[in-house]
């Protein structure tokens, strides 16, 4: 372990499966592990007990919006992003570069860093590898992210290179610029282009970061090309290191992510579809505003154990309530779907330890 | 005790103020108490556990609303309103009068009702003494309001003895409507007129309610001739029946309708007003959006035990959720109010029935 409390542990395997154990300061987390994504400082409409009763014990914050609101400083001085937001587990933080790059306005990428203006208030920043470290330290976040370049889908190779190259020359300066206390990670770019993901994930892995992670997936390719570039891929990343899928995805891409060898996982699709109206479900999606449930007296999932299924909440009550544009609903489907995502890294975790992850994952993949 | 279940038995006086006791079908209820809204079937933000740890055991729902929407043949397909929410203890229903008059659009009065079309989609309805008494018996509440006419401040005295009239007809046809499983209150009228309103509670208090409301307050008069009139007109309202001041108001407005002699209160305020972000405390009211607390460590109300301020959400934190526009923070202050109106409503009936709700009443009517 080291002066970060940051430690991984690999317990089982099977096949290319793991299942583990994240050490960190504010306690294990066991991998396969899903992160709930809690933007801005928030997992939205939940508390902090509600997501932790998912199974979740680590959530993600995002550094771009933390920084412009309410400011690093102010979550610093308050203790850092999990006292903050009195969550009393894990967090981790990206670096920024993505939303930077994303929703930002007017943003120009040079070797030293993004410069951007707010989506805000159109005021102007310049993120630095060395700044996105300064950041994510006075969040004072368990893991912190490096900051990289994420190339869209449609990037001819030679910007994927590009991108690849910039990526690694702020790996050593984030290394250089990380505070001993937090966990690093370094994000392994590279498109579809297998070659260049294999060789980034060497170089990467000379480096002393405490996990390694994904990043330019689920950006707008056909989600067939990703599962096939993470079969190749994910597998060849540091065995002894955390590995970690960014911003995937729908219950079938975990399941087979977990089967090419990742750890961890975020993303905000059951919480964003769940404040749509869909609860996610074993046996595809449901849209709760269909008029076919205006009587519906069932649960959303009988088979379910959350507190909206189990609570008793009739699909013809949750339809009203989402028509009605009550609130209630949104909370209700949003721990829905997170209880579900909680309850499927749980259970593939137990299937890896028993050696039977195959037949789990049939049940998941095969249609009903 | 009625065929309804209903009765009501008053426990300790104290000057004018009662503490009494609602038996209804699902459980009694303290009075004096203080009735959430929810309007569309949803105290809006919480779930009933939630509701029901601000003490609350009586909520109110909307004829209006839910007539509308989802449909009162929805809501009595899946058990009525109580278990349509999930909600175990008592609701009251008010007779949809209010809104169509004010909501609806087009709307036009009648000796024998309303007639107004929907503000969802135009669609046109008629809303009779003997159809408000319909639709409730069909969200099956515990306690059914009367139709009644109610007239703006503003009124001349002529309107006001119209509307007087009107109300005492429908007061009749109410009855004659009712089911027998239902308690039904009606409702004096009279505006600031106190002749009107004795004259008009002896009227009612012939007839066979189970409980007499006061309609027609807090309607944009000034709130010095509201208390005024209500120390008049409240203690004549028959001592053996529960009474119910309709739509009152803050802290100061309850402790004061308390001294004259009311049981039962519902209002927006607590619930509207922390959605607008505004937290009711015993030293007045919080705007926790002010510059002033963006690095606050402090909770809302350091004595107050609502899972808002127990839960150690600083006012920092509560101030950036809610310039995010994150809704958790109105989940928490919506809390925080009811837990205010619960204690509030407690402690009043500790106070009679220890008899010293003259000492209560200051603590609460001084400016600290």
């Amino acid at each position: 372990m080291s002066a970060s409390g940051f430690a991984f542990e690999t317990v089982a395997v099977d096949g290319e499966a793991r299942a583990g154990v994240l050490t960190t300061r504010r306690g294990p987390v066991l991998t396969p592990t899903f992160m709930p994504v809690g933007t801005q400082g928030s997992v939205k409409t939940l508390t902090p007990d509600e997501v932790a009763a998912t199974g979740a014990r680590i959530v993600l914050g995002n550094t771009y919006h933390l920084w412009l609101r309410p400011g690093a400083e102010v979550v610093g001085e308050l203790g850092g992003l999990s006292a903050f937001m009195r969550w009393p587990h894990a967090t981790l933080t990206d670096s920024g570069g993505y939303q930077a790059f994303s929703l930002a306005e007017r943003r120009t990428l040079s070797d030293d860093g993004f410069v951007f203006r707010s989506h805000l208030d159109g005021s102007k920043h310049l993120l630095t590898p060395e700044e996105a470290m300064r950041v994510q330290g006075l969040l004072g976040s368990d893991i912190a992210m490096q900051l990289d370049v994420c190339p869209p889908a449609a990037a001819p190779r030679e910007d994927v290179e590009a991108a690849v190259a910039q990526t690694t020359r702020w790996a050593r300066r984030s290394l250089a610029a990380r505070r001993p206390d937090q966990a690093v990670f370094g994000i392994v770019q590279g498109g579809l282009h297998t070659d260049l993901r294999r060789r980034h994930a060497e170089e990467l892995g000379e480096l002393g970061f405490d996990g390694l992670a994904l990043g330019g997936f689920s950006v707008g390719e056909p989600i067939e090309q990703m599962h096939e570039a993470l079969r190749e891929v994910a597998p060849r990343l540091d065995r002894a290191r955390p590995r970690y899928l960014m911003g995937v995805g729908t219950p079938g891409d975990l399941v087979r992510a977990i089967a090419a060898g990742i750890d961890m996982f975020d993303c905000v699709l059951p919480t964003r579809n769940a404040r749509n109206g869909q609860a996610i479900t074993r046996n595809g999606p449901l849209s709760i505003k269909q008029a076919k449930y205006k009587i519906d007296a069932a649960p959303v999932d009988e088979a379910c154990g959350c507190p909206c299924c189990r609570g008793g909440y009739s699909r013809a009550y949750l339809r009203h309530l989402f028509v009605a544009g009550e609130i209630l609903v949104l909370r209700l489907l949003t721990q829905h779907n997170l209880w579900l995502y909680g309850e499927l890294v749980r259970k593939a975790r137990e299937s890896i330890v028993a050696g039977d992850f195959a037949a789990f994952s049939r049940g998941w993949l095969e249609p009903r």
